[in-house]
């Protein structure tokens, strides 16, 4: 087995040093960084380590399978690309609680909505093809978009959503192809997006004509949201879009299921993308969840899950004040699996990982989640959802220690 | 909903005609042609269809899953992109029964093995990548490949082999990044290499230093096959070389398990294209695979199923003979799904598989699976695994007569 730790090591080093060109790759590969996301989980499954690094949502808050859906010998013969019928009728009605109204057959079921920006990469992307993200952002998904060669410009994020005279100003100078919003409880930052910047930002797509990609993993996480979050791509009048939805964080992650809705004229693209990716999204999965969106406990669990977080995301505000008050500014988010720190008076988080990780402590440097990592040095994410409270306060202590030794070193 | 027939209608259209240049879109798009199969799979779809089609496998000799395998609340967290460990280590020595020696570390679990395709394209593809592929070739590897700009150039394949004076001039002159082989049963055209064939691929290969990408979905389905069919990947001296497995045609396709093992080299960029893909394949399918391979009915299961595919390929011969003697030319398959028939006089297999679908008739048209499409007009590919013996014999009465109207139109 590789050693996790050694394997932390090889992936912190540069995008250069590991991947040297190689006459038998594609060039893509060079641009393709490893997602640190996932290779930091692996150093934080050694036996021991707290991590606050990965995303991995409360298991112990998820609803039980409904085993029946999975298990029928109909479900063993290869199904539709599109997805199961039954699947598709109940995601429609699942996005139209909260807009934009979809048909069913405007819907395609995923191998998690991961593999939804795999497609929407495909088939809007190449080479230096202009495109605007938040910044930060998600950082699989930068890992996709620069791995197809997408000239990337993010746009400031604020707490109530993107700072809009510098997203009509790079709309107009940076001629995006395509815009990738994470509106409800961003990821990293934790932003949900205000009624009005909702308005404004459908405004501003419709006015350039730019096709939105609206990704919605956190949706359901809403622990203390006082508004509506109406998706933005059910406020455009004629700017096409793409909708990303996962479950998660809310069901079975181990399952891989997530779905997309778009247009109509862009569906039958995606539906031959992922005819060509992988024939079809596996079939068990896809029932289980339908079983859950049309079963009676929906409701209930999800209140169940959002006690379940608020206590966890309490928790940690809490630890976070006790040990991190002198160290950092934060807001408690509203809802997200993260809390988004940005450091006082140092920028090392790297050197501070190395530390923590040594120490039994993982968490996301902010570099990750920048086009430009320079712009992240000052940031940390740290996920709440997977730690006890005792795993808090002593995982926090741990790293405001590594912090305050980092501070020294550099003095 | 779509209306199958119509869907069929509109997909049979010339690529260009389905994808207009849209300057919202990559380039890429212009290339995607969509899958034949899983097209005339939707309109073969129909109610009282018999289709010859698809290569649905038959789901009556599939083992049952091991339910308990795939509902432990512990499968319901993420999981490592590389796959289970569980699943990795049976797949290492799944493929040691027939070679190459991999060790678990060089396996990646896959959603079927058409997401290996997807992920070698994006490894080794990029505009005018050239590359060689047999020919005729599986469709949905054509389309992945077109769709990331390979220049692909086929080698004639033959019964027991590629025509190897042609495989090597072409590797001389078309200096091809890899290639891409169906040594067991290939489809469509059924060829099984001999252990020469074998050994002389590798050897060429090996001269070169040409990568292989051996794709195997059809190695248990080996019906009376008489010599050894060593992977030609564990021949390789130092060519670098891919291998795709897939449990779709024995197990439960609609569960979506297929795995690749690699080259040490290349296993660290598959797996972060697969993180890129999908984060990770969903473990419960990954479990229910690892509970078969590593249960004690393995054997009897494979036993039963290749005594079931015997008869029904036996059927499917016997019916041929009745209503096809006279029409074309065929050698009855020693393993795999399909046969694949010359036709004597005429090549409108196109013309006729509109006059079969109407007459509830469906079967795949050879031009699918050339990279041009004029050398397949003499072809067609039945598939034998769906259709009881009744239907062999009332389908093919009604294909042959097809065949016979449209040979009169054309004189």
């Amino acid at each position: 087995m590789v050693n996790n730790i050694d394997q932390y090591r090889l992936i912190m080093n540069t995008p250069a040093q590991l991947n040297p060109p190689n006459p038998l790759l594609a060039s893509r590969m060079l641009r393709l960084k490893s997602s640190l996301v996932r290779d930091i989980l692996a150093a934080a499954t050694q036996p021991g380590m707290i991590s606050f690094a990965g995303g991995l949502p409360a298991q112990d808050l998820m609803p039980a399978l409904t085993v029946e859906a999975t298990t029928a010998p109909a479900l063993y013969q290869y199904g539709n690309s599109e997805g199961e019928p039954a699947f598709r009728q109940a995601i429609a009605g699942w996005i139209a609680e909260s807009g934009p109204a979809v048909r069913p057959e405007q819907v395609l079921a995923l191998a998690g909505s991961q593999q939804g920006l795999d497609l929407v990469a495909k088939l809007l992307l190449e080479e230096g093809t202009p495109m605007l993200c938040e910044g930060p952002t998600y950082l699989a998904a930068l890992q996709v978009f620069e791995l197809f060669g997408a000239d990337i410009a993010c746009v400031p994020l604020q707490a109530e959503g993107p700072d809009l005279v510098a997203f009509e100003h790079l709309l107009e100078t940076h001629h995006p192809r395509c815009v990738y919003l994470i509106p409800c409880f961003q990821n990293p930052g934790g932003a949900c997006y205000s009624p009005e910047a909702r308005v404004a930002v459908a405004a501003l797509l419709d006015r350039y004509n730019v096709l939105l990609i609206e990704d919605e993993p956190y949706r359901q996480v809403s622990l203390d949201v006082d508004h509506p979050m109406t998706p933005i791509c059910s406020l455009l009048k004629h700017a096409p879009w793409i909708y990303l939805g996962s479950f998660s964080k809310i069901l079975w992650p181990g399952w891989r299921i997530g779905y997309l809705a778009a247009h109509p004229s862009l569906l039958p693209h995606l539906v031959r993308l992922k005819q060509a990716a992988d024939l079809h999204t596996q079939r068990p999965g896809q029932m289980a969840v339908t079983a859950w969106l049309n079963g009676a406990s929906r409701q209930a669990d999800l209140a169940r899950l959002r006690a379940g977080y608020r206590l966890r995301r309490d928790a940690m505000q809490a630890a976070l004040q006790k040990h991190f008050g002198t160290l950092a500014e934060w807001s408690a988010p509203r809802g997200g699996l993260f809390f988004w720190l940005k450091l006082r008076e140092h920028d090392a988080t790297r050197a501070v990982l190395d530390r923590a990780i040594q120490r039994g402590v993982a968490f996301m440097p902010g570099e990750a989640f920048f086009t430009n990592p320079a712009e992240g040095r000052q940031y940390m994410r740290l996920n709440y959802s997977r730690s006890t409270p005792e795993e808090m306060d002593r995982g926090l202590a741990i790293l405001a220690e590594c912090l305050t030794q980092a501070e020294l070193a550099v003095c």
